[in-house]
Order: structure tokens, then C-alpha cells, then sequence
């Protein structure tokens, strides 16, 4: 049992994911069980609710609200875009000195993950007794060290069931499909739409991540590729998609529009992306195409009673974990997960120094990629795990070789 | 038993669902049962598969498929957007005499409705014994006569679930969030959200549909009066939402473009009316508010693994009574729900005349609308049972009553 005895603060921050509540209820949990911690607060809206002392006591949440709030999508206590600079930083600290706050729980990524290094390097210097976690959650799953991260499998089997619908929409009625996928700078959310794939002619035809620079040339020869050989084609693309300059689309795509003051592009809009590659295609390939883009949007990451089991469950764990690994004074870190070699999937905890989590993005591995246009089986076999079990679907194609037709 | 022995064609038309397989699905396990049928042939494609002579011969599909192939969104066979004028049917007409077709199962909406009413005609006249069925499928809910139709249920249960996260979203990080939803003449599927709601709080807090008119002026005072009380506001809007001149959004969004050359709106794109009402918005409420849209798009029709079990059930059991109907020599018709009233949900199917479900949309009841801006416990009474179990969520909020903060 620690010594340090005081309060704790848990928040939430960033983008919500559909299990993010579940590492809060992890830590209400496991924290009444511990028994150290005098009062446990949660920051209204972040770093936000800290510097400004908006904090609900959830020493006495109610046990039977547990498995709601676990299923509620989005951060219970509200989430926060504030990217707390040193002076904030320094700020957070008085608040937590004024408070005897002596815990810090953060659910986040990995600017979060940052704001509890600075705090935490804070304290120490003023010789004040902390001892700060990062709870990992990013439907990105763009954490460094860690394997990968509690939200990713639940919006990654979104995604894969949203594309494999689509598939079939497009099999039904023939055409081109653009869907664009959440993850402005790293395409593992977008690679998941490979698990859509369970029949040979299967959609998605073609799928583009950030991490492969892609340029028009190259994308219209593609589409034109599989549309002459499929009369169909459905394309799964992330929102960060990048060209050989370095430069997104996204940036090219106002480039364009600047050039031509009398464009229709809307910039600012949900759909840009996918309505600037439509347009392209049609353009190029043919105004009689059946051509059509969604932007899957917010539900990606939020989206209700469609979450991985497996998911879930690692959401709770790594929560429950980081107020274990809090009962050992001195210590601090980010909890992470690293996956065993073995036949079935498993995973263990572990607690990393915070600034090897810090800051920065890590991106998908090379050997995921394939033509820069598609997705490996080694990601599949990566990410299969995590999303969990899949609609099981069938077609009237598997038939064709029991009858005569 | 019927004497009007012959061959059997079904087919799938129109924007698919995701439970339209079911109905196909049903009618070959009911058609293997009855034995009236000697070859039942699946047209690829609708009515294009008939006047092109597609068939798919389906009396051998094995069950270990029947399943797999159900729980698959859109058509398995295969769908299309032609709409048959009188020369197309008399083209279906000579195509099934040559394959001595004698019962025709059409699954789709009102349009299909018609084509079939057309056919069954025209063999009248021709002294030709053909019974003709229609099997409802439409997530627009849009047919006359019957109580709802299969496929309406599933698009509900992920539409409600959609708006449900987004308003925990929405709730995370404050704003105003717009949710375009599918829905061009009828608002049962944008009206459907209304099931999100679970707290006093919850979003949607606006919800607009075609059957009630709305102006601009109309439009900013809702969301400016929402947006001061609760600091945020989640608003569902159909896509098909008309001016009180009775001319669309879209119509009015065009003629904007078309006064401003300069203008930077996407008139074709998939968010074009998200983007616009956003737009205005900020340009009427204020430009540092935090404002997003998205535009639910494909999915809501086709996502998989999310069906509503009533739904599933139903679309099944609506195709195996058009073939039970049709060992009635000399009837046709459309097979419609009726719910009877009790106290759980139960209803009774029927066969009702072609006729009285072609072509005309059947427009949401005024008494589901209330202000223009919201619906009624009555109309939640109505779509509940059709949904099914949402997913039970819970907010920090319900402890607030019991401990002090």
C-alpha cells in the first residue's frame, strides 16, 4: 500500500471512442477496491475541469449505473481539444496542489499522454507527491509502444461492418464507391476495412492510408483497372491520404479550388474529400459512371451496442491496471499492452514511461501495405483479433458451381 | 393445391436493406414447401433480369446457405433502378410467357408495386394465368396500406443508435451537430431518431421531416432557442426537407448557387445539404461556434450485424405468405402487416389488390409531427416494437441527485 495518501483526479480528453467509459467505470472500480485513494474526482471536461475545479466526486457512483456508463459511447465526463501548453500545464499542477490531489488518471492519447509527462515532471521538480497514468484510447490507434489501443477495435469493426454492407450495396447495384474513413494522419482505422473481404470479388477493391503516398495518376488508374475488370468499385480511403509531394489532399484539393474561383467545391464541408474524388473519377473515366462517396463520419468512433467484445474488455483492464500499478509509490507511466506469441490471441499489461508515448504519432509499418493500394494478411491477422467476430455473410455466387445454370 | 402449374420468377428491385435477403430467403424455403412451383428462378437485376432472361435457378440452394444469405445486406439477386413503363412490361409479359412463368414475386416498394400491377394486368387482357405478388421492402416506411414494411425496422434500430452516439458525442465536446438521414418524400426514418432519446437532455433536439415545412427563419430560431438553453444542440434533419413554398432544400440550395457564381457549394456531393445548413448557421448564429454535419449516407440501409430481430422476422414471414397466397389459383395481390390491438405487438399479414400500394407514397400522419421541429410519444409508440432493445445508456448526471458536488 502506498503512502501517499490524498485524492485522485481521472479525465477524459480527445476524440470520444465507443469504450472509452469503459476505462472510467475501470477506474471507479478498481479504485474503491485499492482502498488509497481518499476522494476520487472527475474533471469535467479535461485538463478544462481541472484548471477551472469542475470535478464530480465518483466515490459513490451507484454499482447498478456501472454497465450503463461502461456502454455509453463518448467521454462520460466530458472530453476536451484544450492541448495544455507549459503555462496550462503549470496551472493543472496548482489545481492538483490545492486539491491534495496525489493521483493522476488521464484518458487519452497521446497529446495526453504529453500533458501527464509535463505535469508529472512538475511535481517532481517541486518535490510534491504524484503519481500520474495515461490510460490509452485512440480509435487511431497511432500510440507508440503500445500494441495497439483501447477504442481501435470497436471503430475498427464499425468500419469493417459499414464497408462490408456497402459492398454488398455495391454489388447489387453496380458502380463506383468512395468511403472515407476516419484518421488524418495514420491509416490504421482505414486498413481495417480489409476484414469487409470474405469472397474473392469482395470489396474493398482498393484501399489508400496515409502512410502511402498516393497520386491522381495513380488513384485513376486504379479505379479504371477494376471498374474494366470487376463492372464494379468500392474504395476505401482515410481522410489524410497524402500525395508523392508530402502535401494531403486535402491541401491540393484548396490548391485547386483557389485556382478556379468559380469552383464548386465546398472546403470546409463533411463530404469534401469524398465528393473532390468522385468528381475526379467522373471526370476522367466517364460522365455515365454510377459514382458515389459517403464520409462515414462521427458514428466511426461513437456508434452504440456494435463495440469488440475484446475491446471492451482491454478498455476496463488497462484502467483497472494503472490504479493497480498506482499502489507502488513513485511510480508513473502510460499502460500499454503487448501481444504474447501464442497460437490463440493474448495480451499482457505493462506500465511505459510516459514519454515514450508522449507527443508523438506512430504510423502503420510498411510491411502492411501492399501496391500502396491495398492491405496485407499480416494486418489482417494483426487487427482480426481486436475487432472481434464479423457478420457472417453468403452469395448466391457459391451456388453456381453445385447447379447448372 | 393449385392447378396453375408452371415455373416461378422472383426478384429484388430498388435501393436494398438490410434484411431484403430474408424475403428472398423465404420465398425459396416456403416454394420448396408448398411443391406448386416447378423451376423457381431468380432474376438478376430486377425486371432487367427478366427482359434479358438472367436467371439464377434457385430450387437447389443448399440450407446450410439460407442463413448466411439472410443475415447479407442488399440483394442477393442483384437490384435495379428501372423503372418499367408500359413497352418494358409488356417485355416482362412475353419474357415469362416463353419461360412459362406462372407466379412472380417482386420484392420492393411502391414502383415494384406498380410494375407488378402492370404485368398482372396485361396477362389478364392476354387470358394468361399468372399470379402476380408484391413483397414490401422499403426503409422509407412509405407504403400505403401496410402498417410499416420490412426493411424500415433495421434502418430505424441504426439510425436511432447512430443519433444516439452522436449525442453522446455531441455531449463530450459541446456544439452543434447537424445529422442529414435518408428520406426524400417520407420522414419516418429521420423521425425514428426520436427513439435516441433516453434523458431529458438527449439529443436530438430538433428533428425536422418533409411532411413539415420549414423556413429558414424557422430553422435558426430552433436552433439559436436550443443552443442558449443547453449549450449545444444535436439536430436529425431529413434529406429530402421542404420550404413552406413546398419547393426542397435542395431546390432553394441550388437557385442560392446559381445567384452566386462565386459560391463554394457542392451541389452533387453526398453532404451538400449538411454543409449548406451548417453553413448557415455559422453564418447566422455565429462563426466561432462549434459546428459540424454528417450525412448518415449508405449505411443506414445496409449495415450489417444490426438488423432488428421484428424486422428480420417479418420480412421473412411477409415473402413465405405470398407463397402461400399464390396456391389460391387466381390470386394476386400485395402482402401487407396489420397490427392488432393489444398489448404487446402483434400483427397479422393480408393480401391487399396491387393497386392500393402502387406508385403513391404514403406521407408521415400529422399527428406524429409536433411545432415542425419535433415528434410525438405517439409516433415513439409506433416505431419502438419495430426497432426492438437500443442500447441502455447512462450519464453521471443520474448521481448528481445523490451525492453533493
Amino acid at each position: 500500500m502506498s503512502n501517499n495518501r490524498g485524492n485522485a483526479v481521472v479525465g477524459q480528453s480527445g476524440g470520444p471512442t465507443s469504450v472509452i467509459n469503459q476505462s472510467l467505470v475501470g477506474v471507479i472500480e478498481e479504485a474503491r477496491k485499492a482502498g488509497h485513494i481518499d476522494q476520487l474526482l472527475g474533471a469535467r471536461h479535461g485538463v478544462r475541469g481541472i484548471i477551472d475545479e469542475k470535478f464530480i466526486p465518483l466515490n459513490n457512483v451507484p454499482e447498478d449505473l456501472f454497465a450503463r456508463i461502461a456502454n455509453t459511447p463518448a467521454a462520460a465526463l466530458g472530453s476536451t481539444r484544450d492541448k495544455p501548453d507549459a503555462a496550462y500545464c503549470e496551472r493543472i499542477f496548482r489545481s492538483f496542489e490545492k486539491n491534495n490531489v496525489r493521483y493522476f488518471f488521464y484518458i487519452g492519447g497521446n497529446d495526453s499522454a504529453d500533458t501527464a509527462r509535463i505535469v508529472n515532471e512538475l511535481a517532481a521538480r517541486e518535490g510534491y507527491e504524484l503519481q500520474v497514468f495515461h490510460i490509452p484510447k485512440t480509435i487511431d490507434n497511432d500510440l507508440r509502444v503500445h500494441d495497439h489501443t483501447p477504442g481501435y477495435g470497436s471503430a475498427a469493426k464499425f468500419v469493417a461492418a459499414a464497408v462490408m454492407g456497402d459492398n454488398f450495396d455495391n454489388r447489387s447495384l453496380p458502380g463506383i464507391k468512395v468511403d472515407v474513413i476516419m484518421g488524418r494522419h495514420a491509416g490504421y482505422l482505414t486498413a481495417a476495412s480489409v476484414l469487409a473481404r470474405q469472397h474473392d470479388d469482395d470489396g474493398p477493391h482498393l484501399i489508400y492510408v496515409p502512410e502511402a503516398p498516393l497520386s491522381p495518376d495513380k488513384f485513376l488508374a486504379d479505379v479504371d483497372a477494376v471498374y474494366r475488370k470487376q463492372g464494379r468499385c468500392l474504395i476505401a480511403v482515410s481522410e489524410g491520404i497524402v500525395y508523392p509531394d508530402g502535401k494531403t489532399w486535402a491541401e491540393h484539393m484548396m490548391e485547386d479550388h483557389e485556382r478556379d474561383s468559380h469552383g464548386n467545391l465546398q472546403l470546409s464541408g463533411s463530404g469534401a474529400l469524398g465528393d473532390y474524388l468522385a468528381d475526379m473519377i467522373k471526370a476522367n473515366l466517364g460522365k455515365k459512371l454510377r459514382i458515389r462517396a459517403d464520409t462515414f463520419g462521427y458514428i466511426q468512433r461513437s456508434f452504440p451496442g456494435f463495440v469488440s467484445d475484446v475491446d471492451a474488455r482491454e478498455a476496463r483492464l488497462v484502467a483497472k491496471e494503472a490504479v493497480r500499478h498506482s499502489l507502488k509509490p513513485g511510480t508513473s507511466g502510460s499502460i500499454a499492452m503487448r501481444r504474447l506469441i501464442s497460437d490463440d490471441y493474448k495480451i499482457e499489461t505493462f506500465c511505459t514511461p510516459l514519454e515514450t508515448v508522449a507527443r508523438f504519432t506512430r504510423h502503420m509499418d510498411e510491411r502492411y501495405i501492399e501496391n500502396g493500394n491495398n492491405i496485407t494478411e499480416e494486418f489482417k491477422q494483426y487487427a482480426r483479433p481486436l475487432v472481434g467476430v464479423l457478420p457472417q455473410v453468403g452469395t448466391l455466387d457459391e451456388i453456381n458451381e453445385l447447379v447448372s445454370v
